[in-house]
């Protein structure tokens, strides 16, 4: 038995029914089981590495016959080095304590009427990614730690590398007593298109790419999507913020990594600060070579830099570029970030508590920070032990997400024949007694 | 300034406006504020009783003109009792303790830089619900409670209630503190059409009332859908089941109230154990009115009965019927309904807790039973405190839902200045070390 791939509109409706039918028993594994299965998963990954360079091989030297950008190919490659990170990824997901089954509540409802509220996986989890074979192995560990069944659609420069790692890993799984069928692959937009369809039996999608390619996974798709579009974070600089941690927060908020949705997009300045901070802030990000957008008033205080407009306060750049705005107070600071933001990350750099704790209240984003840099907001940083994705949505989990995003919860109920007529007609009344939790036993 | 009502698609989407517009300002009042309100609005609904009573006394004349059914006409009855207890009911959610702001997790990342994961509101909240005006004044007190604006959509039958009731806790809201607009009423299918379409202003739709209607709901609208449609609940009868408590369960799931969601629609029994329980069972049903449909082996026991097909394992018939079934094991009573059930709610009647343990694991449901009546899922029986619906989602918030499910969270990091190049390319290390709650003070 393999993981499937392979297209086509009955393919794929197959082998989502497949993944359903596989989840459930997924479901019900013991997390021994699901942690063996892990640990195989990590040992076929490591004995079948010649398989896996060559496959990688394949596609990297397709890569550079299509002329593939050499940012993209490097990604690609899939290499000794990277399958040793790989393995050492799936074994420390392995080690993480078992999420399924974890107590949430326990509740005497009335004597020997006993009401728990334990974890479970959300299902059939679709993840949609990008070129890099590790993140395959990534969100498989994942899924497979969290009892979830998984469609997975990777890149398709990665088709071969993908083909193989999926494979291995299903097969790996499946030795050790996970339920054929587990994880299945697809591989062309269409199928995507497809999938997206298929509303009773994926439970959930998260796509992670192009702003673009998200948006056009959330207005096609009755599916929940868990994810965000834009990334457009904001630092405020607050009057009497000092300078030199206005400038190391622009900084790195901007310029660590540009390419990411935590970056940086729009700098405000409380007006009091700009003709102090700006010139400065402005030479620290031009040397790292960022170019500056400015509406009308930071043009006054930096007169050689291009002017913004609208247009620049709800544009993702994703670049080494950077919108500036004076504002001429925290509630026009708030105010811009909650009509141009994407309540993805947001700071304020400020000496003053109480402002910064109107800011972290009102401004309305999964995460707000107080004189940190935006680009801490990521869940290996924020100690989550893997992450999902990052969800800008209010529902499920918002902001960076790690394994419990995968995660729903029952309601399970014990008695000795207890009936609602007792304790709607008969007198009889709850007790409501809150109990400590105990552990993942069902019973 | 009053709650405004009327319709038209330029209003409607100026009214979903208004309430994201008056969340803003909502989720950031302080909870003795919110507190404050709803003592303000319980002082309100008394002293304007007459005014009330006036207004409930128009719908109650017109249905009568209308010819609407009794039981229906009983429902909207909202005289000086049900007006106390409405109070009452406003009352208790006041005295509920704060839900916002309440520390979820908190985390020194590295010395002086402290993540923080805290409730908030989720936004805009629409509800859409049946007659009763009762049920305006409950949900209106729980989004308040949780920091909320609400659209709500009553039934046109309580029209002039409604209206009377919106605009007297809206405005004793405001005289508290509560930002004008926070709440808004609407009153006609067409509008609740155009506010589907207003997923930028509204982030979650609560919708109560007839199977079609919510389907209806969720088929329209990109904004989540907090609910079920169908409750085609089932009760397991385990061979070697006690039969006095298998009559029981029978009974008190099917008849203690036949008209709503948790109540028995189908009933499995064991094959070793029909040819006993069957005909207890069967007879106990017959004394309380219960018409029975069964499968082929079934009437074989008992022989009266009408047939039962596959349309009746997928029908919530919320009536005196009952389907009935006759599995060869347990893993087909759990297969039978994880296949027809609707996840909501699903009890086993054994004494084997081996033989429990495996169908509350697997069966796939938002509750599951053992030796107790489906018709304990639900918030209030629950000691949830308040119900804000049943929801068969696995995303966000499942099975009976309290002020909890109105709640989203935010990440809130605090530092000194911390840089992620520091972590990244500088060799300083995130400590990670998990800290105590702490109270609902931002800082």
């Amino acid at each position: 038995m393999s993981a499937r791939n392979g297209g086509g509109a009955d393919t794929v409706e197959m082998r989502a029914r497949e993944a359903r039918l596989a989840s459930r028993t997924l479901a019900s594994l013991s997390g021994e089981i699901r942690t063996a299965a892990l640990e195989r998963v990590a040992v076929e990954l490591a004995r079948q590495g010649d398989r896996i360079s060559e496959s990688n091989a394949t596609d990297c030297t397709r890569a550079e016959k299509e002329g593939l950008a050499a940012p993209l190919r490097k990604r690609l490659r899939f290499d000794g080095g990277k399958q040793l990170q790989a393995i050492a990824g799936v074994r420390s997901v392995a080690a993480l304590a078992d999420p399924v089954g974890r107590v949430l509540e326990r509740r005497e409802l009335d004597e020997g009427l006993i009401l728990t509220r334990r974890t479970t996986p959300i299902g059939v989890v679709a993840m949609i990614f990008e070129s890099r074979p590790d993140a395959l192995v990534q969100i498989a560990s994942l899924a497979l730690k969290s009892g979830n069944a998984v469609v997975l659609k990777g890149g398709s420069e990665a088709r071969d590398s993908n083909r193989v790692l999926a494979s291995v890993i299903h097969d790996a799984a499946c030795a050790a007593g996970a339920p054929p069928g587990w994880l299945q692959l697809i591989e062309t937009r269409e199928d995507v298109g497809r999938l997206l369809a298929l509303d009773t039996y994926i439970d959930l999608v998260i796509p992670r790419g192009s702003n673009e390619f998200v948006r056009y996974i959330m207005d096609n798709t009755r599916i929940p999507v868990m994810g965000h579009a834009d990334g457009i974070c904001h630092l405020f600089l607050d009057r009497g913020a000092e300078p030199e941690m206005a400038v190391a927060l622009t900084v790195d908020s901007k310029t660590q990594y540009v390419a990411v949705c935590n970056a940086l997009e729009t700098l405000l300045v409380h007006a009091d600060a700009a003709p102090g901070l700006l010139p400065v802030v402005g030479e620290a990000l031009r040397k790292k070579g960022v170019l500056l957008r400015g509406c009308p008033r930071t043009r006054e205080i930096l007169p050689g830099i291009d002017p913004a407009d609208e247009s620049d306060w709800a544009t993702e750049y994703l670049d080494l570029l950077l919108a500036v705005r004076v504002v001429d107070s925290l509630d026009e600071a708030i105010a811009h970030i909650n009509r141009w933001g994407s309540g993805h990350t947001d700071g304020i750099v400020t000496g003053d508590a109480r402002r910064a704790e109107r800011f972290l209240r009102e401004v309305d984003s999964a995460s707000v920070m107080w004189n940190s840099s935006t680009r801490f907001a990521d869940g290996f940083r924020y100690g989550l032990g893997a992450e999902v994705g990052i969800s800008t949505s209010r529902l499920h989990a918002r902001g960076p997400v790690g394994v419990e995003g995968l995660l729903s919860y029952k309601w399970i109920l014990t008695g000795r024949g207890h009936v609602v007529a007792d304790y709607a007609e008969g007198g009889k009344v709850f007790t409501h007694r809150d109990l400590p939790g105990g552990d993942n036993e069902i019973l």
